[in-house]
């Protein structure tokens, strides 16, 4: 049993360093808040007898060891830094349940024979600096560290820059530790677990993702003087573009989503035609030619389109991983403990991407979902019970007692 | 005759100020090189034996005497103020071409009965601070000043404020000077004149226009875990406004324009569904029936597109003005002065609002165009010829000593 109403404390203390406009937050990564956020969770591990690595990418393993210091540990976490309009528990619940099941063993006298290794992954939103899940990615030797040094933020500033002005880049080099599982708790920031009236989601495969950056180019011109015949109206493209991520997105249902998130204008003055307008596509499917069938199509039609309307198109993905399937033992044992504490449980898909997602190409990992009202999520108003954070995190400690050996 | 070297000098030299990133310019309205503008243009106004007076709205006047003190004044200028990638001359020239008669009159020894004014209006452009021509509007009463200086730019700051901040806040009641006539000089902004081949636009009429801010509302939900069936895609109604928004301009060929030029998403994130999108639609036409269908059409049609969408819409017009007809003796000096001084000419229908339009409404007024290169504007590729603004400077000249009397 773990304690609720210390679980809950910790993520109410958390939520009110970079605070939003709505009751959410804006800790976004390698902000002065999400250094405050950092140092917070610092202390607490400590507190509770931890000791802390960082590695080259701000990456934080907070190690508490087990009876046996040569056996490889069983690591547990997610992310602290949030979306611009995010909410409380989108990663902060996963981090923060790492550190509820530390405090409730040192509270129950219980020792594993494994180290448990609670992770604060850098940079899992991927909003200031694309593409999501950056640090993890780098861990797993997909990404290259120089390559994600190297990602801007809209202002402009490099994300190795940035990481080391908040005083957060670590020695360690990334991607040397060795897991014997990886675990992580997360919202389901979905609609299905509460729809479904379950406690706990189970889950087995995530969705892969594709994210599509498309430049269109037309002719900034005077909207007044400029005759209909003689346009180049980028702002047409992004029209028929939306439209067609849509019609795409709708092909494969209930197998596919799609749509733009972010949308740049310019010279965007309200008596000029769109010249250039750039914006992301994020497109998903647990299926993985499904997700490459959504792409081809894109790459296939949309120049098109635009070239029907006198525009250029030009695209680059700039963030991808295809669908994951969870370590099979692992989410039997998610299963069993959830069965055991008997908490109501179903399989589930992760509908966003997660650190788990590559983690998961090296060590065996899987996940645990609990619900969150109304499906909402990378919204302020996200919410979830305190009893739901509860079960998710009773869940995680007990597959992770079990695979840590007690 | 006047002299066409030292006219584009000047524009050369009004250019080094808030220069683009292009070769063009960025000296938007009451900022630092708006104020820089502004000094240069008294400078050289008072070397040349002009008086300077501004109103509560910070528009210039520069008053040269004529021989009869009493006598109403002949008013001619434009704007120094740019888009934020504008070009060298739109505006600008209107403005120093009324400065190079004052010179070229001083040269000549000659002296109008009538005092002349070159004026130079506050924000004519409306980008920074919507809607366009905001000085004129209030100066013609149109406008109320207050609601004038509480226009804010997209990062908060009023107008009114940044008026006071660049020092250009003046004494003088604003709308409370009477003119005899005023000329406006611009680059026509489209490709008409040069594909005709024509020194000279004589201006007859100019087109209406209404600018529609809308606003889309749906639910900022996450891209990846929320299912298709769930959502509420602000982004989807702006795609289907701004084809609706074509649909409409283009049946009133060849009568009628349309675009969205400014775009803002919120959150703007790239595994956010848009939640909100703000635009500004902008409809012009000549022909008021027209314009009034355009707009009603915009607001029939939209709101039931979104609503098919699960989004809401909502429209307000924040720019307007009726088509202006100018002054058919004003406009007959022109084509006279064209004739007479053997340039080739041709009415012409402004597609721009100008400062003229709103002048048009209290005293006898016109205006006098010249072609740009490719009838490119509102991109800091604008051109012209030297030949094309001596031409234009020479019937702006000729136009105004007829009014103003020798
Ligand atoms: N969990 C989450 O929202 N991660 C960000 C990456 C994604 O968009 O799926
Ligand atoms: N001339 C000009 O571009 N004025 C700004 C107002 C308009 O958009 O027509």
């Amino acid at each position: 049993k773990i304690n609720p109403d210390r679980l809950w404390d910790s993520l109410m203390e958390m939520a009110q360093i970079g605070p939003g406009i709505a009751g959410g937050n804006n800790r976004q990564t390698v902000t002065d808040e999400d250094a405050e956020g950092r140092k917070l969770f610092q202390d607490w591990c400590e507190a509770a007898g931890g000791t802390m690595g960082v590695d080259t990418m701000g990456t934080m393993f907070m190690r508490f060891e087990g009876t046996d210091p040569d056996a490889l540990p069983v690591y547990v976490g997610s992310h602290l830094d949030t979306q611009p309009t995010g909410g409380k528990y989108d990663g902060v619940l996963g981090v923060l349940a790492g550190l509820e099941i530390i405090r409730s063993l040192r509270d129950l006298g219980i020792k594993t024979r494994r180290p448990i290794v609670v992770v604060n992954w850098t940079n899992e939103e991927g909003t200031r600096f694309a593409p999501a899940m950056l640090a993890s990615g780098v861990f797993a030797g997909v990404l290259e560290q120089d390559w994600a040094y190297d990602r801007r933020d809209a202002k402009g500033l490099r994300f190795g820059d940035e990481l080391e002005r908040i005083g957060w880049k670590g020695d360690e080099p990334v991607g040397k530790r060795e897991m014997h599982a990886f675990f992580e708790l997360h919202i389901e920031q979905g609609p299905i677990l509460e729809a479904e009236g379950k406690d706990v989601g189970v889950v087995t495969h995530g969705q892969g993702l594709r994210w599509v950056e498309c430049t269109i180019t037309g002719k900034g011109q005077h909207t007044g003087s400029t005759p209909m015949p003689m346009r180049r109206n980028a702002g047409r493209g992004l029209a028929q573009v939306t439209e067609l991520v849509h019609e795409i997105a709708m092909k494969y249902q209930p197998n596919s989503v799609g749509a733009i998130g972010q949308i740049d204008v310019t010279p965007n003055s309200r008596n000029i035609i769109p010249e250039k307008v750039v914006f992301t596509i994020d497109f998903r499917s647990h299926i993985l030619p499904v997700l490459e069938a959504m792409a081809t199509e894109l790459r296939t039609v949309a120049p098109k389109l635009c070239a029907d309307l006198g525009l250029e198109f030009h695209s680059e993905v700039i963030g991808f991983f295809d669908p994951p399937a969870f370590d099979p033992v692992l989410v039997d044992r998610v299963r069993n403990a959830a069965e055991r504490l008997g908490y109501s449980h179903m399989n589930i898909i992760s509908g966003a991407g997660h650190d788990a997602c590559w983690i998961n190409r090296l060590f065996p990992t899987t996940m645990i979902m609990c619900p969150c009202v109304d499906g909402l999520s990378h919204n302020e108003a996200e919410e979830i019970s305190k009893d739901w954070a509860a079960a998710g995190t009773e869940v995680l400690m007990h597959a992770v007692l079990e695979t840590a050996e007690i």
